[in-house]
């Protein structure tokens, strides 16, 4: 038998697909115990389909979705197409045609997964995703087929390969933040617009899926604090090196007696930490759990190769289910009730760098304001920027994140002084 | 529903299972489609069924494996007594009896996988056993099932915890490999008899079953060459950190043209090499693929929770199909015809560690030797070991197996030479 399959965009990753499906075209088929074909591809216009038939691409180009939906031999849709819409309503009308359909796009499944999941569930078909995190990284599929045994307490992932490579330049370079990003724009790393990238947010989004399997809970988007690496500058990056740590963005979410709650922002982390080796554009994601411990899956972020790699195996386990005439299951069967973490349990040490007049009695009034706090510190460093300028840099002791919260604003609202930066400290 | 499951064996890794099924309960239950129930414990005899009942175990321990066989409503093995026998007559009545198993037993599934595999298959259950490689690392599944995508052209392994853990101490604290054995063995990480660990042997063991997830190939146990630590001195680990490497005992499974090649042997590892930072008793297994490119999996090797996570994930996929009435698939489907590689397409760079007189003309006499073998020095030093003794070290360009099995014998059998050690160049 074949399973026909229909590619919604035949952009850098789709194209990595037929190399697959013909490249390991023996494996392929014994794993999906069937053949898989590229029925339809979905491009935008006739000018794309024409162009591509030029380049001597002989698939079976359409321009109206119906052409796939209405299609009764496509088994499977892959959406590579990016962005919210279209490819929402393609889904949608895809799952409600009773296919299954395979996809990247961690926008989408970050802000409308749960909608998305509830017509597949419907229609008794599958959304999988697995390379919507970490891109050629098997973390998805592993947590929720092998951690079904074990109780995850705390993911770590270094998910952004745009502001790792960018953050490995700053540590290892001693690069400012834009000859980092103007190096990542000149390699095609970053976009013209980089804002998703560097604030987190992009990170933020592989958080909201990471929490659906790591801790069958799914965090709103709008609740997972991200903070960027545009003020992290090359004396932040050389403290941390004197101390023992690199600065990295890392994205983390955490379970506690409370509740979950998940952050991306940047960190210190100690050089001998598993995540301090993950440079340049790879990603990796940390697990602590009760049963395995300490676990890292590390590999490329993106790519068309890794990328594509991802999503056929979602195709062929998808075909395989279909060949045998089974159900598909749910790519991620654990499903709790969202309970969020209060602040108060949540500890953390922090950095913070602060400018400020130099003159004396500055650093005692930061204590007073720490102490009121009930905030100790670990360790401060005081530098001067210029004849009147310094920085008084501090790592606190542990401090819950309201504390936290109230410390940062009132550094920022306290009259001569420049709150310029905070980092985590794990 | 309840699926039971019978225990052979009660020892560290078996009683860690009543702990994660209960301590993820409602966790396991949703993900298994079911209860699950430990029906019965084999234990050796009745000493040890009441010292168990004394200490407050409340199982139903039987000593006849026939009370086991024979009982219908056991649906799942799982044979955690290690060694070969009586674990492979035990498994082997089980599958007969047409029950599922469930095994970590990693000497057993090298030596004996094949035939026990073929008795499952002809009696229509399954034989899975996650836990066998790098305990706590899921890495057997992770082959099976996202891979299925993609051709692995390599596997490097750092998968012998007792081995790692000295090698951590010889690098980074400049032990002897005595002392390091010694603090191994004070710690319970080596046994009374340590040759299977630090002779390669144990990790040899997992080069056979990864051979077979990664490259659908079976490697002899008795094909896979295989080298041990004892030989590597403070002198070898020094030069190896002069020049940017760490030494580890590093697994490699490799697929040429001509086919498939797999050793345990020291290898200089690049400091920034991600297997690198791979310290103590933690394993992890470095892929490389034409999909996804580079990626790794990391975790404890070893350990009660870890291996019980791990052999747990195996009882729940099980009894999933169990609860479903669907035929458990093979744990790993991906099977070719075993084909070696020639050693002429196994082309690697050595360091070699010769002792010899300290008088001239000595290293005259070695480069003509390599010479005549048409391999080139990369870098050579020369260290006086006492007044009369100098040690050679020299790194060679690429050679392939032939020429360096070739040249170890030469410089074996050149009088007035002792070839000390030879370590693989990565």
């Amino acid at each position: 038998m074949t399973v026909n399959i229909a590619l919604l965009g035949f952009g850098t990753v789709a194209s990595g697909i037929p190399f697959l499906l013909k490249e390991n075209g023996a494996k392929i088929i014994s794993a999906a115990n069937t053949d898989i074909a590229i029925a339809k591809v979905l491009v935008r216009d006739e000018a794309e389909k024409n162009s591509l038939l030029a380049q001597g691409h002989d698939y079976h180009f359409v321009t109206d979705i119906l052409d796939i939906i209405s299609d009764d031999s496509v088994q499977i849709v892959v959406e590579l197409m990016g962005r919210i819409e279209p490819a929402k309503t393609f889904i949608t009308q895809a799952l409600q045609a009773k296919k299954h359909v395979v996809t990247a796009n961690k926008d989408l499944l970050a802000l409308h997964g749960a909608e998305l999941l509830k017509v597949a569930a419907d229609n008794q078909v599958a959304l999988y995703y697995e390379a919507a995190v970490a891109g050629g990284i098997p973390i998805l599929r592993t947590l929720a087929n092998s951690y079904t045994s074990d109780k995850i307490t705390k993911v770590l992932g270094v998910v952004n390969g745009t502001s790792n490579f960018m953050m490995t330049k700053m540590v290892d370079e001693g690069w400012t933040y834009d000859e980092a990003l103007a190096e990542a724009s000149r390699l095609g790393y970053a976009e013209s617009d980089p804002t998703n990238d560097v604030d987190g947010i992009d990170a933020a989004y592989k958080m909201v899926i990471l929490s659906q399997f790591a801790f069958g809970m799914t965090i709103n988007f709008d609740d997972v604090r991200h903070e960027g690496i545009r003020h992290i500058t090359p004396a932040d990056v050389k403290l941390a090196q004197k101390l023992g740590f690199v600065i990295k963005l890392v994205g983390e979410i955490v379970e506690r007696d409370s509740g979950i709650y998940a952050e991306v922002v940047p960190t210190f982390l100690p050089k001998s930490h598993q995540l301090a080796t993950v440079n340049g554009v790879m990603n990796a994601v940390f697990v602590e759990s009760i049963g395995i411990g300490e676990a890292m899956f590390y590999g490329p972020g993106a790519g068309q190769k890794p990328t594509a790699a991802s999503v056929v195996a979602d195709i062929i386990q998808l075909s395989h289910y279909i060949s045998k005439s089974e159900t598909a299951p749910a790519f991620n069967t654990f499903v709790r009730e969202t309970v969020y973490a209060k602040k108060e349990d949540l500890l953390d040490k922090y950095y913070f760098a602060i400018e400020t007049e130099d003159k004396s009695g500055q650093l005692l009034r930061l204590a007073e304001l720490f102490h009121a706090e009930n905030v100790s510190f670990e360790q401060v460093f005081q530098d001067k920027i210029n004849e009147d300028v310094a920085t008084i840099a501090i790592i606190s002791h542990q401090m819950d994140l309201n504390q936290f919260d109230s410390l940062s604003d009132k550094i920022s609202n306290l009259e001569g002084f420049t709150l310029r930066n905070t980092i985590k400290v794990i």
